[in-house]
Order: C-alpha cells, then structure tokens, then sequence
C-alpha cells in the first residue's frame, strides 16, 4: 500500500506572490513534515487523510493593491530618491508589503488571507554610512517615520508600519565588512551582514583576509540565515551555543549608530570605568534611537574539532532542570549548546528522530526512563581542546549524580541536521489549517517550574494542542523557557487572543516578556508593566533626546 | 651596627587630626617601608638617613575652622534632622571634612597643609530606603546638593562637594543583607555593606544563614577592607580575580535606586530581551542620577580549596604580554587572578620579595633572564576542582612557549600577602617628602605597548621617579595598564599638572580615562573628548531627566 503525504507544496511561491514574502527562509528549501510526524498530527487533531487533500489560504496569488499609493509628498520622495540614487528607491506595493513584514504567525494568517496592515510607503537600500545619514537628517526634518529591516526575521511585528514612512533594507548593500582585528580578537562589520555570511567570512579569514587563524562569531540564532548581525545587537537575540559564548548583548563591543540627534560611535575598549557605557542604551533598543551602521563583535578562535557532543536522558524534568542549574553553578565553564526538554518535547522528539519503539527507546524503558515522563539533555562543549573535554566530563559527572543516561551523540547529530530547517514546516501545516508557533521568556531558577506549569496548564486546557517546551540558554542565575505549540485555530483574532493570554499566563508566573525574541510592537502594551514606570520614563526621555519627533520605529516598545 | 630606620609613625592618628582623615585604612594598622624599599628609595632619590629623620606636615593637628559653617537655611538642616533622627546628623568641621575627602594624593597633601576644598555642609547617616527617599525629596525641593559616601576610598575626588550640600553615608546602617538566593545564585544587599563584610558573610553563609553552602563575591578590589558593595558597581570597579568572575558590572543583577524622579527597581533575571537594560544605565553612574540603595550580586560557589597558584618570568615584557593575550584569548577559561609586571616594576618585586641576589636570582640569571629585561606573571586559578586544575595547566603550557620560566607559587604568597596592605604605606612616605601614586586605564591589546611605552617615556624623563607598571584584568579584547610612580614633589600645583600631563599622555596613545578607578571630578575635564559630545550629549539627558535641577553629585563625570 503507497502511503498517503498531503500534497506540500515543493515549488518555490510564485514571484511577486503574498506567499513569497511570509515563507520562511530560501524560496527554493523546503522541509516537509516527516511521515511521522504527519501520523503524530493527525493523531493528535483527530484528523484522516481526507484532511489533507486540499490546501486552503496558500497566498500564491500576486500582491495587488493600487489603492494603496506612499502617503508621502512626491516631493520628498523625490528627496529620497536625490540622496540615495533613484534605483535604491521601491515604490511598489510588493516591495512595501514585504519589508513590512516579519514572520509572525498572525502576519502569515493575514497575508494567506490578503490582508494587509501597516504598510511602509517607501523601501530604501542604503549603499552606506552617508546615505544613512542624509536619510535620517531627511526624515527627521519632515517628522516622515523610518523603520529598519535587517534579515526580517522579527516575531514581533518590529517592521509593521501603522503610520507609513520609510523603511531602509540594511541587508543590500551595507553587509560589507570593515576590519578583522586578529590581535583584538573583534571584527567591525556593516549592521546589514547576514549571519550565515558573518560566520563563513569568520571560519574562512585565512582564505578571504589572509588572517593567521580561522574565527567564529559564536552566535547561531535559529534564524542564523535570515538575521543580521545588527539585528542580533538590537533586538537581544540569543544563539543557541550561547551558554558558552554569550548572547549578542555579550558580544558586542562597540557601535555606531546613526540618530536624529547625530551619529554615535563608542569606544571598543572590552573594559573601561568612564561612565555607563554609552553602547548599552543601545544593546536592544530595536531601532527606536537610531539607525545601526556598523558594529565591532568580540569573536572566537574557530575549532570546530575539539567539539564535544553528549546527551542525557533523566527520569524526569525536575532531574533534567536540577542537571542544568547544577551545570551552569559549578564554576568550571560552561558547555556552548545546552538544551533541555521537558515531557512532551521529548516525547515528540524521540518520535521524530525515530528512536520511539526502537532498541533504544526498549532499553531506556527497561531501565526506567517512561514516556512522558522521562526528559532530554544535549548539547556541546567547544572551545580549547582540553577544556572542551573537561566540560564535557563535568557535564556527564553532573548528570549522573541525577540519575541521568548517555544516549550518546546521535540525538545531539540528529538535532544539528534539523536546527536551521524547522521553520520551513510552519508553512506545510498553515496550508492545513494548523498552526505552529512559539513563545519564550527568561527565568530565574527559582521561577522555572512554576513558569512552566502555569503556561503548560493554560495551553494544555484545550488538550488537543501539542506544547512544547525547552531551555536552551543558561546562566548561573536562570535560563529560558521556550514554548512551541502545535494547534488548529483558523481565525486570526482568536490566535491572537491565545497567544497574548499565554505571554499573560508568563508574566504572572514570574517570567519575563522575552528572553531573546525582543519587544517590537507585539509586546509592547506590556512593556510598562514589566519594566516600572520609572524605568519605562527613563527609556522614553532616552528616546526623547535621541529622537525628539519620535520618528525611528513608531509604537516599537510602547515608546 | 643597629640599622636605621625612620621614625615611622606607629600610633592611631590624633582623634579628630586632619590625618585620621587621610590615612588608609584601619587607624591602627601600619605596613611601614621595609629596610630592602627603604634602601632602594634612598639609592634612587640620592638621600640618606639624615633625611629621614624629621617628619614633615604629618596632618596630626585638630581639624578646627569655626568660620566654615554650614551654609544650608536652618530650616532645611532641621527638616533633615526630622526625617532622619536628630542622632543621624553632624555638623561639626571634623564630621563634614571627613565624608568630603577621598584618597587621591592631592587631597592627602591638601589635609596635611590644613587646607580644605569642597566641604559639605551636613552629614547624614540614612537608616533605611525610607530615610534615603526622604532626603531626596527633601533635597530636590530645595535644590541642595546631595553626594554619597560609600567606603570612602575615592581617588577621583568623589566625595569633594564644591558647592556644599549634604552628604550621605551608607556605611553606617545601610549595610545589612536582605537575601541570598541560593537558587539563583545571587544576593540582595544594602549598597553601603563594605567589602570584607560581604565577602566574610558570604564566605560564612552555612553557620550565618544556614546557607547549605558557603559563597564567594568574587570582587576583591585593593580597597576591598574600604570600599562599598554599592561603591563598586557606581564607579565600575574591578577585583584582583576580575578576570575570572568578572568586573563589577559583570557582577550586578538589579539595583533599586532612588533618584529624584523617583525609586527604580530592575529585574534580577539574568537576561532579558526587554529593551535596554536598566540597571545598566547605572553601572558607572556614581552617584549623578540618584542614590542607590541596594544592589542584587552574582555570587559563585567559594571553593578555596581548588585554587591552584602560578608564576613565571619571561625574557621580556614583549614574552609576558604575548603569554598573557594568549591566555585570554584561548577559549579555555580564565585564570581568577592573572598579573604581569614590566621591568621596573618586577626588578622591585623581585627586590622586596628578597629573591634579589638569592639563589633563585643566580638561577633566573644563568638561564638568561636578566635584570631590567626579565617579567613576572603570577596568579591563580579558580572554580571547579578539574577545572582550576585545567587552566592552570593551560597557563603553564602557553608560557613556556613564550619562553617563560616557572618561580612556584612563592611569589604569588608574596603577593597576597601585602596585597591589601601596600597602600598603608602612602602616609609614611609622604611624611618624609615621597610620593606614590597610580594612574590606570584600559587598552585593547593592539596598543598596549604604545601606551606603555609613551607613558613610560613621559614618566622617566626624570630618571629618578621610579614607575612601575602591570596589566592585571584580562580579556580576549585588551587588559589594563596601571602606573605606579614614585616621585618627590611637595608642591602640590607641580603634582598636579605632572598627573594630569599623564592623563593626557595615556590619551593620546590610544588608552581609556580609567579602566577601574573611574571618573569622579578629576576626570571629568576629559570626559567629552573621551565619549564624544553626542555621547555626553546623552549622559546629559539622561542626568537631565532623573535629576532635573542637578542636585545629585554636582560636577561628578562633568553632569
């Protein structure tokens, strides 16, 4: 018998489509659900093959929309277009849709279904620096908003334009690097490099820029090939070896930044007692000061070859929790990827990597690790040969005190193999009426159980949707927590409801907005709340001074 | 033939003498010259024992000047005395002289000419957060000037109050602990606990708090005994194991601070993705946009028992540099405490550590390492068993590629035991005529060598002023550099403009204002060139929006 698959989509979106502007990533990748993870929702949802014969909402079509010609002066267009070249300038409505959008699912919900809100009026590519400058001197004298779009990866609806204005793609042409610092062990780079081009430059500085060593920059966002490095800088991203290397606050040493009020650069000296440093108003400040140019990133020596990889199975997610303060405690380095998973996301992962009903999964039993019960750990210790082994052996140690077990490195391989491609399933299951989404906050050790109960207990209400949750960054004082939820939910107001009530079920357990996903204009209304009205004054009489007209980035953050 | 040796002072300073104000540290406690540094400062500076005998401008006399009254109304002072309790306020000469004077050399001088600068009008001993909140409204309504006193170990005239105003001293009440976390690995403390205090109660948190372990702040500064927990995180100190648990910024989880726009409180998470930190527009404030009341630490598991102890000489302060930016830049974790020493300042190590002329001298010299060539390295490894074993072992393999050979640990007892009880003998040299003092700053490794060589150029270019100098907080990035000179100049203008002139020198090669010692009112003529004006322009606004009429530390950082 040939085994029914729901025809995915294997094509790339047609040009110019709604539909090529919210698929993920590369328009010719795909990653289609597995057979087993197709069996596993249909399971699920209570769903049969029949479910999955037809696509609905797929947003092939062509984006129209003449009705909707820039609100700006032609004159100021024409401004624009003076400064920067004419060809740097888009005024069609595909462009300004597209770079009006960020990669939440109520962005996908709304253009499967054509809808479209908050539009830019004008697409910019500055070629650099200088056009940047006259840009924002240009807007600033006309009160007109600007907005910047780095990899357009933001799922917080950070490029959503209620008011109009202009909107400036750092990725063309300002993703040039600037000066690889061997004995400084940094790199100044444009604001608009992606990530994926940063790290291959890094790794390959001996061929590229006759460098003496080969670097890493030590951040591999999941969205690693669709953001920028400018984007990490701004929005605080996390990548997940950030254990051992720091997440992108931690990275940065310098920046320039151009603001109404004048272009900013900071010193890029790793310590210095003068004062707050002025680059930490900027670390996360999501284009609401300024414009983000260049930035100088601390790197790494690349070697990839002392990479230790281990994984863990614990009895349950307490043991698997306490592994992971223990680790992150015991001041003696930290692994670069570390990841727990909680019940459920075990149990799915182990359907998926195909160990469930196999000899692995008939010893695990056998020695008392249950299904829905038992708790994933993997990860990686990078670094200095030694010390890579030495975290390593520590890691195991610490994991055995709790009753953990080697599953060897094959999870940790079968993870890898999928980290960047995931996101491509999220269009495959829209096409069918399920959603796949995520959400994650920060927590101190001592919220983490109760943070996830309250929000596993909210979503688990509704029983059919599958929940998700693991932590992947650590610190000696807490780490994050990572939603990812599987449900049916056709109508974008009643998503949207879910899914604020979710960040709503985070913050009264005592976790924060975001660990690493930033503000935008999503979280927003809820950034007084988290921050105080002291602080949340503070960051508005910043903005106030750096941006008096309140033109860069309208509503993001709630300034 | 009975050795001379100079009449040292061996007695507490007077009661209420300018110099109870201006000696370091305990008032009953002395580290005098030994006769080796004796013997070596009458060689340089072409003296003998005759000029040793006579004392000079030693400061003993009563501080008295009844024309130095307050020039606050009476009713403000008694609306002070009513907040805070009649008992937590003194008036007296004496009282406000003390709580206006640091520990920079000029001021040292200054007190022991009886001359007096910047007095503060009152002093207060706040109670609590409430006494703080008070004072501060008090303070803004009527436009006073307000300055905090923490542990009193400025050497950027700090606490000296131009202008007069009120004084606030933390030390005296607010210095109790208001939780340890030992879930999360942090602690809540009043800002005004002082450092010993904090590191013995954490060290003794078992039997003090029935703590299930014992903690480390890992922060010992050199004014560790006389310097605040607050203290540290305002003016961005750094401990002597900086390089392994970080700078005090490094430190801090969440402060509360009470500025006159209000009390802010920040998140104690780890991290956050909500906007630019708080807390981070705090770190370094020192005192110019409110008074901080308690801070939130990072603290780490006290493991004692694992430190591991190095040190070696290398054929030249090149060699040392080279073994230590490759320590810092191998990814295999830092040593806790890590030190070079140039030339000078190892061949006067060497000198008073009596290895001079001794075998192991004879040693160092048959093996080719020569006098006013040779450099040591000393320090430590921390943390984790295995790991502390690990690092050490690291340091030893990268030194002796760089041709350095070990000494054992003996150095490293040598040096920790004076480390805290080297500034004690300020005062008995400046009573004979001798000044020492130190400049420091922070330096990406690329220009390292440039700064220390022009500073060192300017320095002996008179050849009799001994200058030593070290890099001891290390980072991929760069380190620090701090000069230690010793010099004969009783005019205290002349001193002046030779500090400054080093400044200024250290600027020009490309070095920081302060790596660790901060800004104060010394610095802050350099400020805007440092920063930039469009990075002042915002510390301004930021100063402008929190203290709007300027009462907090009027002139600190040029705010």
């Amino acid at each position: 018998m040939k085994i029914f698959l729901p025809p995915w989509i294997q094509t790339p979106p047609p040009e110019k489509s709604y539909r090529s502007i919210f698929k993920w990533g590369n328009p010719a990748a795909f990653k289609h659900p597995s057979p087993r993870l197709f069996r596993m929702l249909k399971q699920n949802f209570g769903l049969d093959n029949a479910d999955f014969r037809e696509r609905q909402f797929t947003g092939e079509t062509r984006v129209v929309g003449m009705d909707l010609a820039p609100q700006l002066s032609e004159d100021f267009m024409n401004a624009v277009e003076q400064a920067v070249g004419k060809d740097q300038v888009e005024r069609d409505v595909y462009s300004r849709l597209r770079y009006s959008t960020g990669q939440t699912t109520e962005e996908s919900m709304d253009l499967r279904q054509h809808r479209v809100r908050g539009l830019t009026d004008l697409v910019v590519h500055p070629r650099h620096r200088n056009d940047v400058q006259a840009l924002v001197t240009l807007c600033h004298a006309h009160g007109v908003p600007l907005s910047v779009y780095g990899g357009g990866s933001s799922v917080t609806l950070g490029h959503r334009m209620d008011k109009g204005g202009i909107t400036l793609v750092m990725g063309t042409h300002m993703n040039r690097i600037h000066s690889l610092n061997e004995t400084d062990l940094c790199v100044t780079v444009e604001a608009g490099m992606m990530g994926a081009e940063y790290e291959k430059i890094l790794n390959e500085a001996p061929s590229r820029m006759g460098a003496v060593r080969a670097y890493t920059g030590g951040h591999f966002p999941q969205s690693f090939e669709y953001s920028s490095v400018g984007g990490w800088v701004l929005t605080l991203g996390s990548g997940q070896a950030s254990s051992h290397y720091g997440d992108a606050a931690d990275l940065l040493l310098a920046v320039e930044m151009v603001t109404p009020r004048g272009t900013i650069r900071t010193s890029s000296i790793a310590a210095t007692a003068t004062g707050p440093r002025i680059q930490d108003f900027f670390k996360g400040s999501e284009g609401a000061f300024g414009v983000l140019v260049s930035v100088t990133m601390k790197i790494f020596r690349f070697m990839p070859q002392n990479r230790q990889s281990f994984s863990f199975i614990f009895h349950d997610w307490s043991c698997a929790v306490t592994a992971a303060r223990e680790i992150s405690q015991a001041d003696g380095g930290m692994p670069a990827v570390l990841r727990i998973s909680d019940e459920e996301e075990t149990d799915v992962a182990l359907k998926l990597y195909g160990v469930e009903s196999g000899p692995l999964d008939h010893w695990m039993r056998w020695m008392g690790f249950k299904p829905m019960a038992r708790c994933l750990m993997l990860g990686t210790a990078e670094g200095e040969r030694i010390h890579a082994r030495e975290v390593a052996a520590m890691v195991r140690r610490i994991a055995r005190q709790q009753g953990g077990m080697s599953l060897t490195a094959y999870p940790v391989r079968k993870w890898e193999h999928s980290r960047y491609m995931d996101p491509y399933m999220r269009e495959d299951l829209l096409d069918f009426g399920i959603i796949i989404d995520t959400l994650e906050t920060g927590v101190p050790w001592s919220r983490l159980h109760e943070v996830h109960r309250n929000v596993r207990a909210f979503i688990k209400q509704n029983p059919e949707i599958i929940c998700m949750s693991h932590a992947s960054h650590f610190y000696p004082q807490g780490t994050n927590l990572y939603f990812i939820f599987i449900s049916r939910m056709m109508n974008t107001e009643a998503y949207r409801t879910f899914h604020r009530t979710i960040i709503r079920r985070i913050l009264d357990a005592g976790g924060t907005l975001s660990h690493h996903h930033g503000v935008g204009r999503m979280m927003a209304p809820f950034m007084e709340e988290q921050l105080g009205k002291e602080s949340m004054d503070l960051l508005k009489a910043v903005k106030r001074h750096l941006d008096p007209k309140g033109i860069m980035g309208p509503g993001i953050m709630g300034l």
